[in-house]
């Protein structure tokens, strides 16, 4: 039996192994400064705060995960699972000498305090995260402020569960700490549903969850309207021919459009099926 | 900085991603039944008996192997990197609390016990291993008999050193236990001489290897003459157009001729490599 957090570990690998996987890094496109080996060095780094969430003795769930993101920033890539280790860290805790599910996860999300916002803000200090400017008034807020932000957090007494719900009308982790893990736990069934190799099940699920949902890394980066357009195009692919999703594919990579929540979201999917479907590698 | 066990679960990964690396699994080429994602899921099964290797203090040689071959065992692929880690071990242990060196290194393999020999044998319960029939008169030694050939090795005080003394032969990880691990050693600078993604240069590591030796795992399988071709297309290859290097690859492939020793040379070189090289991803 593989442990918990060897899954959570495991589900970073199969997400990034699985091809086609339009507009992210998979085993067969790269961008030039982020290398499908950045993705193997961050799961590998980040395994020792995804051990530490698995322990239900183990630190604050804020802890794990800046722990997790430090580790996993010991690569030359930048950014590679920062918004999946979001989404796993409550996932692996609720895992954690129990039954993992949606009541489980949303029990931690619920359960976190100041003291594990103020380390999701430490975590910013570890990599470069592409995020939106906050909403007006809320600039104190702002995770680039880093550490900065913490004596706001502390005066004002908000949670990491707090600052998910301001975040969740336009951030799609934000969204899965807030409304019970909805997507993460249907791409586990789909994954589970599916036959063949994991990391292709895994590629089909993403491109399914980037069909009905606009991703909102990519409208971060570039707007509502191209993460509309993106979600369009992968409900074309998906009726189409694979030509298509190879082609659709390129283009994204082309165009620097990169749907990373869609993948941080497949990779949590990974991981509860192999926790807790019974697939196995 | 990251840690010793996990510079060599990362080098397990590195090395299955390097491509085109003919006749093995990589991030393009895969068998049937034995799946990339077999060995992401084999490297993190072993990360819990690599990690014992790095500890100083931590069980002896033998049981960390056995325990690393037992955790790479949890997934359906079969034996993805039993030679990986019976290279590796050693040259974990060798790092631990120290400078990693051929000396450091060979003390380790040279120090093995009666015991370690028999948590070797016992290694092979945990998986089906390729291996020739042994030489006359040592058939009570045989590893296909696993434990059973224990009561043999206790009587004969055979170490672990003594049974890779007696198969360096005709094996190439054994010839690395015993020889300084000189060609680990060699691709590891290799490795660190090169350029770019590390994956490709592990892929022309493996290259180079392939065409300077004979591969032993090659020869068990389909005979020494086999093996010998194999080398000479890998120096023709090399020689070539990428081109070419694709088209043996797909030869290998289609033929089933999988050099597996001189892949898990090359996992040990880039394990060195990351570990005193200072080599980073």
């Amino acid at each position: 039996m593989r442990s918990t957090a060897a899954n959570a570990e495991l589900a970073l690998l199969l997400e990034v192994a699985g091809t086609p996987k339009p507009g992210n890094v998979d085993r067969e496109r790269e961008y030039p400064d982020l290398l499908f080996e950045h993705f193997l060095a961050g799961a590998v780094g980040a395994s020792g705060g995804l051990a530490r969430a698995a322990d239900p003795q183990g630190p604050p769930v804020g802890e794990c995960f800046e722990r997790a993101v430090a580790g996993m920033s010991q690569q030359s890539g930048g950014n590679t699972q920062f918004g999946a280790l979001l989404v796993l860290v409550p996932l692996v805790r609720g895992a954690a000498g129990r039954e993992l599910s949606p009541r489980t996860a949303s029990a931690v999300a619920r359960g976190t305090t100041v003291e594990d916002a103020a380390a999701f803000y430490h975590a910013f200090e570890h990599v470069n995260v592409t995020v939106r400017d906050p909403p007006e008034g809320m600039e104190p807020l702002d995770v680039r402020r880093g550490a900065d932000a913490v004596p706001t957090l502390k005066k004002q007494g908000i949670t990491l569960y707090d600052l998910m719900e301001l975040s969740s009308g336009r951030d799609g982790i934000a969204r899965e700490w807030t409304g019970g893990f909805e997507r993460s736990f249907r791409a586990a069934s789909a994954i589970a549903d599916g036959t063949g190799p994991i990391t292709d099940r895994a590629a089909e699920t993403y491109l399914w969850l980037l069909s009905r949902e606009p991703d909102t890394f990519v409208a971060d980066n570039h707007g509502e309207r191209v993460a509309h357009s993106v979600m369009t195009r992968a409900q074309e692919a998906r009726e189409g021919n694979p030509e298509l999703v190879d082609a659709f594919a390129e283009s994204l990579v082309a165009q620097g459009i990169n749907p990373g929540t869609t993948a941080d979201v497949t990779a949590a999917g990974i991981f509860i099926a192999l926790e807790s479907h019974g697939v196995t590698v």
